[in-house]
C-alpha cells in the first residue's frame, strides 16, 4: 500500500470524502514533489478513490507525476473556483497549513460541505518513519554531528554569533552539500537565555557560554541538534550537568510502551527536582523528517503512545532571563525495545579550551 | 488618526467586532513589531477600540509594547481557547495567511460567530504608502540599485548561477547592510524560461542570456528588480526590445485615474501585438512594502483604481519554453499626476561586452 493509498484507507475510516493538502513538505511527502508557490493557491486533492489532483498554477513548471492529474490554471484565473468544482463532498479535510482567505472562499462556494482539520489523517502516517527514512533521518544526523565536531574550533575569542553561523553553513555546504535545515541559532552568554536567539554582533569572549542549535538535510530529511559549550569556566556549568541529566532521563524514557508525555515528564522531573522547574519554559520536543517541526509535540498535554518509527528531539533547556541558558538536544528514533539516539556527538565535554588546541 | 484607529474605523464601517492578525509584516505595519513563531500560535487581535491584544507564546522575548496588551501563554495551554475567550462577536474578520487549524478550532468553540476574510480591512490601508514609507521605499530601491551595477560585474564565462547568487548575497551585505528580501533568482539561458528559476550549477558561456531578480530591505521594506543581460549577442535580443517597450508603456499607463488593469492591459498589448502574448505567462506586477508582495496585483482582473501613494513591480516578461526569456522589471510608486519610476538601473544596455572590461 502506498502513502496515498494509505491516506485514502484512513479518510474511508474517518468519512473524510476529500483531503486538501497545501503544506510542501505534505506534499513531497505523499507525491514526491513539494511546491511553494508564495501568496498563489497550491493544492494536492486526494479522494478516497482515483487518482489525486494537484492544482497548480502553469507558471510554476512540473513534470507528469505518477498516479496525479496536473490542473493548471492562470494568475487571472479563480483557482478556488477551480478548486470547489474538483471538490466531492459532504466533507472536506483541510491541511492545518492552508491560508485562511483560501479556505474562507472555499467554505462560502461549498455553504453545504463540513470541513475539519485534515491534520489527523496525514500526521500519523507521517510520523511513522520507514526503514528507508530511517535510514535518511541516520545520514543527516550523522553529517550534523560532523559539522558539530569543527564548531567547536569555530569558538575562539573574538568571533561573533553572526559569523559562527555563517561558518557553520559553509561547512553545512562543504561536509553535507546542504543549506542549513532551519535558521541556525549561535547565542553567546545573556544571549542563550532566549530559546530562539537570531545570531547578532555580539562578541565571543573567554569565560563565556554558547549555545548552536543547528541542522541540515539529507534527501529532504531534517537534522537538529543543539549543543551547549563554555569558553573555559562558566557559571552555567551546574546547570549544564542538571540540563544533561534531564537529557538522558528523557532519552531512557524513549520506548513502544511510553507516551509522549511519559518522556517529557522524565525530563522534567529532574529539572524541577533541581529547583529550576520554572525556567524549562518550552515542550521537551518536537516530531522531526521532512519537515523541522512535525507533529507530535514531546509535551506534557499529549499522551499519545510512542510507535516504532517515531522520530522526534529531546531537548531540555534551562533559561535564565538576562544571564544565560542552557539546552541540550538529541534526535531520537523509537524502537521496537527502545530507541536509537541518533546524535553521536559527545554531551560530556561542554568546556573548550581553546589555547590547547 | 494611527494605523490602528484606521483600522478601527475601517471595521465600524464594514462591521467587523474583532480581526485577528497574524501575518509577520501585518503586525509589523500596526504595533512596530513582527513576531513569527513557527507552528505556535501568535495572533494580534483588534477590536473596533480600546487596546489591541497580542498573544504570544512565552518562549519569544517581546517588550512592551505601546497601546497592546500582551498576553502570553505556554506550550501546555491551550492557546485558541485562550483566544476565543477574548474575541469579541459577532463578526471576526481573519487575516488571509492565518493557518487554518487555528480557524478551524476557533470557528467549533465559536459556532454563533460569522467569519470573513479580513484582508479587504488592512490591505487598502497598507497600499497607500506614507511619505515616511515613501522614503524608505526609494532607499530600498537605490540599494537595489547599487547592487544590480555591481552584477554586471560578476557575469563572466565560468560562473555558475548559485556562484552569482552567493556574490548578490555578499554584495547585499556590504553595499545595503541587508540580507537579500526574497529567495535571488539568477537564471542562465534555457533556464530563463521558468519565472521562478532557483540558482543552481549551471555555468555560463558567451552568448548566453541571463535574467537577474533581486531584492534587499530598507528598515523592513523592500526592493525588487529584474534586468534581463546578454553576454555578447543572443537571439533573444529582439524579444528584450519587445519586452522593454512593454515595460514602458505600462509605467507610462500608471497615474492616479488609471486602473491596476488599464496598467497590465498596457503592457500585455504590446507584447501580444508583437506576437507573443501566449508566453507572456504572469500578472504584470504586484504591491509591494513590508512584504515582498502585497495586494494589489497588477493584473487583467483587477479593477481597483490606482491612488497616489501606491507603491508596485511593473515586470513584463516574455518565456519560451526550454530557450529562454526576457523579464525587466521596476518598482513605481503613484504620484497625484503619474508616476515616479524608484529604479533607475539602465534598461537600454542589456549586453555585457566582458572583453573590454
Amino acid at each position: 500500500m502506498n502513502r496515498i493509498e494509505k491516506l485514502q484507507q484512513r479518510m474511508k475510516e474517518q468519512q473524510v470524502d476529500t483531503c486538501l493538502i497545501s503544506d510542501r513538505d505534505a506534499m513531497q511527502y505523499f507525491i514526491q514533489k513539494g511546491f511553494s508557490c508564495g501568496e498563489r493557491m497550491v493544492v494536492l486533492a486526494v479522494k478516497q478513490q482515483g487518482r489525486s489532483l494537484l492544482f497548480l498554477n502553469e507558471l510554476f513548471p512540473a513534470e507528469q507525476l505518477e498516479g496525479v492529474e496536473l490542473i493548471r490554471f492562470k494568475d487571472t484565473d479563480d483557482s478556488v473556483l477551480l478548486l470547489k468544482e474538483h471538490c466531492t463532498g459532504p466533507v472536506i479535510g483541510i491541511d492545518k497549513a492552508w491560508p485562511s482567505g483560501f479556505l474562507l472562499r472555499l467554505m462560502q462556494l461549498l455553504p453545504e460541505c463540513q470541513f475539519t482539520d485534515g491534520a489527523a489523517l496525514s500526521d500519523q502516517i507521517r510520523s511513522i518513519k520507514s526503514q528507508q527514512e530511517q535510514q535518511k533521518m541516520r545520514r543527516a544526523s550523522q553529517l550534523n554531528d560532523a559539522v558539530m565536531q569543527k564548531v567547536r574550533t569555530f569558538l575562539r575569542p573574538g568571533v561573533t554569533e553572526k559569523q559562527v553561523a555563517e561558518q557553520i553553513r559553509e561547512a553545512f555546504r562543504q561536509i553535507a552539500q546542504s543549506e542549513p535545515s532551519f535558521d541556525t541559532i549561535v547565542a553567546f552568554q545573556e544571549n542563550c537565555a532566549d530559546p530562539h536567539a537570531t545570531p547578532g554582533s555580539k562578541v565571543l569572549e573567554a569565560g563565556m557560554s554558547v549555545i548552536v542549535d543547528m541542522g541540515c538535510r539529507f534527501e529532504g530529511y531534517c537534522s537538529d541538534m543543539t549543543r551547549t559549550f563554555f569558553l573555559e569556566e562558566n557559571t552555567m556549568e551546574e546547570i549544564y550537568q542538571i540540563v544533561l541529566k534531564a537529557n538522558l532521563a528523557a532519552i531512557a524514557a524513549v520506548g513502544p510502551h511510553a507516551t509522549f508525555r511519559d518522556v517529557d515528564l522524565a525530563a522534567r522531573r529532574v529539572i524541577e527536582e533541581a529547583g529550576y522547574g520554572p525556567y524549562f519554559i518550552h515542550r521537551t520536543g518536537h516530531g522531526i523528517g521532512l519537515s523541522v517541526h512535525e507533529p507530535y509535540d514531546v509535551s506534557s498535554v499529549n499522551d499519545a503512545p510512542l510507535q516504532p518509527g517515531m522520530c522526534f528531539s529531546i531537548e531540555p533547556g534551562v533559561y535564565l532571563p538576562h544571564q544565560g541558558g542552557v539546552r541540550i538536544e538529541d534526535l531520537v528514533l523509537v524502537t521496537e525495545d527502545g530507541c536509537e539516539v541518533l546524535n553521536h556527538d559527545p554531551k560530556d565535554q561542554p568546556v573548550i579550551s581553546w589555547k590547547q588546541s
